[in-house]
């Protein structure tokens, strides 16, 4: 070690560093609150939709019925993508849908006018093009590796609505609809996650919004941030059994291993969007005569009880992936879901950031060998 | 403002935050040192190759000659690509070739047989084959948009003079693939800037290296990334004599405009990469008849001397350009050409994190509104 090392503070991780200030997201962890721009996320999950709240998250308010038609007329407006763009798809077709994901809109800056122009009103129309072509990227690419055609969208369905009938291939029923509208508004935003962080510092650099979205995405496919509903489902099918939901919990514990769905990187208690997701596992396994699904995920909680005092509670992904099982939704789209939900709130941090611009760059502290002397390669 | 502001230290941009360790890169930015594992910057501008600097910045040390030998042999080997990339290519062409290479090394996901093998030692041999490919995508966009074939790769050349043939599709000088090989070792690697730092918070959520090394070169699109160098050609070109140059600098001074190419977040003295490429600009100018460019630059950092003991000095930025320039390279190639040179010091930090992983998730302070009730949207 050539450097100071007792003088410097590492911070890995950055884990508590504020390292900016934003007007959109309160986060409680303790106390496990979530507020978009004031507004509870109870609030939001039981009487919002997903245009409503990523009109909220863009603009700073809620709309009135003027904004928001005009917002929802543009959304639906925006639902295409350039045929050269399922060319793309189908050459990546065999790939994760999440590799695809990411190609696809990084391709989609080839397509777009106002690609390098980074002014508020231009980032923001943008970001609206992006919330309509990302889902159907994610559907799109599903279809065709299925050997199907991609279904055209449908402009009287919401956003939600609208999705899994591209994805699935199918009118999907009210219900459905509702409940991953519901998922949506809670996955819409989410403070300085790894992916809206990563917008963040691709944005810092001054780079265009299809990078910045591209990169988020890149940072979502990882199982440690977007994985985590598909880990929970295959968990739940391991399992098998809610009689079985115990002996499973004691034997990860013991090989310190996690338990899937249980803890966060913010939230000491429950994290508060789990909640919504519950209510809806519940009605559609018992619904669709499946509640075996339910009674394994309560089994779980009931069996990591002891744990929940240390702050290891259940989050938001731990109901997620079964509702989109119980949907019909393969396995390797749970993270394009999550992604689809996103993009508001990746594209409201390139805003704020670009706002108030600021090159993100840390420091590594070195503790590597001391100064050498070149050695030409006959003397090694 | 909801929360206590007074007690919460924002560090905005991360400025001087440390997030980790590392035995890599040692910069001292007052006394305007850069070593990589050891060995002076210098030495390895003037002794070492590329190929040489990769490996010892993937491996920690020189290699020795059969080392050496069976990595060369590697970069060689990896130097295709797959026949459908260059459909992709062709799909997005007419896009900016930052756009396209990001493109690019997204797709190359779907041929990578190991794509989702995090180990160490396949995320090593992919970064090698990155290493190769990376360069072909840049070199096989610029022939393709000028509506030629991509050149084949020449197993008897250097990374340098092979991606410079692939570029121009003629063979370089020895001198030009001499001066391009020098400035690839001097940008292999520069700790964490915000490129590199990119890549391991893509990294730290779990995802697989092409998430990584795609959403790295989101970050170095950025212009105050990767876009100094043609912002000083294009600075260099306004002044277009170097009688002007005072003139210029007194002028943007006024306008607390910044001078393209001078000041670096991490060095106060002069960045120690830029003499090399000061040596390079001079000797290729004078050679190519072209005095006047060096000379240009010459008179830039004389009228900008008086802010140098403020720490504004040349970075390695302000002759890059210039050398590429002369060398026959499009200035929309000059970014892609940093990211060719980049791809070793984004994988060994992707290694880096991988092997000593924690998610990297810092935070955003709230200062919006306060708890707000939902109010349904006939009543706004």
């Amino acid at each position: 070690m050539t450097d100071n090392e007792e003088k410097v503070e590492v911070r890995r991780g950055l884990k508590d560093v504020v390292f900016d200030r934003s007007p959109t997201t309160f986060i409680d962890g303790k106390a496990g609150e979530l507020r978009y721009c004031g507004y509870s996320i109870h609030d939001l999950a039981q009487q919002s939709s997903f245009e409503e709240t990523a009109y909220l998250l863009l603009y700073g308010e809620l709309p009135t019925q003027a904004q928001f038609d005009a917002f929802d007329g543009a959304l639906k407006a925006a639902r295409e993508l350039p045929d050269a763009l399922y060319d793309i798809i189908r050459t990546v077709a065999h790939a994760h849908p999440m590799d695809v994901l990411r190609t696809g809109v990084s391709a989609l800056a080839a397509f777009e006018a106002d690609v390098d122009d980074k002014s508020h009103g231009a980032t923001l129309a943008k970001s609206i093009r992006l919330t309509s072509q990302v889902p159907m990227i994610a559907a799109a690419h599903h279809r065709i590796r299925n050997g199907f055609e991609p279904v055209a969208p449908d402009a009287s369905l919401s956003h939600a609505a609208n999705f899994l009938a591209m994805l699935l291939g199918e009118p999907s029923s009210d219900e459905a609809a509702g409940l991953l509208n519901t998922d949506m508004v809670l996955h819409a935003e989410h403070g300085s996650n790894a992916s809206s962080f990563t917008a963040r510092v691709v944005t810092s650099t001054e780079a265009n919004l299809h990078a910045a979205v591209t990169a988020a995405i890149a940072a979502l496919s990882g199982p440690a941030h977007g994985g985590a509903a598909e880990d929970v489902m295959h968990m739940a099918q391991e399992i098998g059994d809610p009689a079985r939901a115990a002996d499973f919990v004691k034997a990860k514990r013991k090989n310190r291993e996690p338990v899937m769905g249980f803890g966060h990187r913010v939230y000491r208690a429950e994290d508060p969007r789990a909640r919504h997701m519950r209510d809806g596992v519940k009605r559609l396994s018992i619904e669709m005569g499946q509640p075996k699904w339910y009674e394994i995920l309560e089994a779980l909680v009931e069996a990591m009880s002891p744990y929940a005092r240390h702050g290891v509670n259940v989050n938001v992904d731990f109901y997620a992936g079964v509702v989109y099982y119980l949907l019909g939704i393969p396995e390797d789209v749970f993270v394009p879901i999550f992604a689809v939900g996103r993009v508001p709130g990746w594209t409201l941090q390139v805003l704020e950031q670009a706002d108030q611009n600021i090159l993100i760059r840390p420091r590594l502290h070195y503790i590597g060998p001391g100064p050498r002397d070149y050695v030409t390669i006959e003397a090694r």
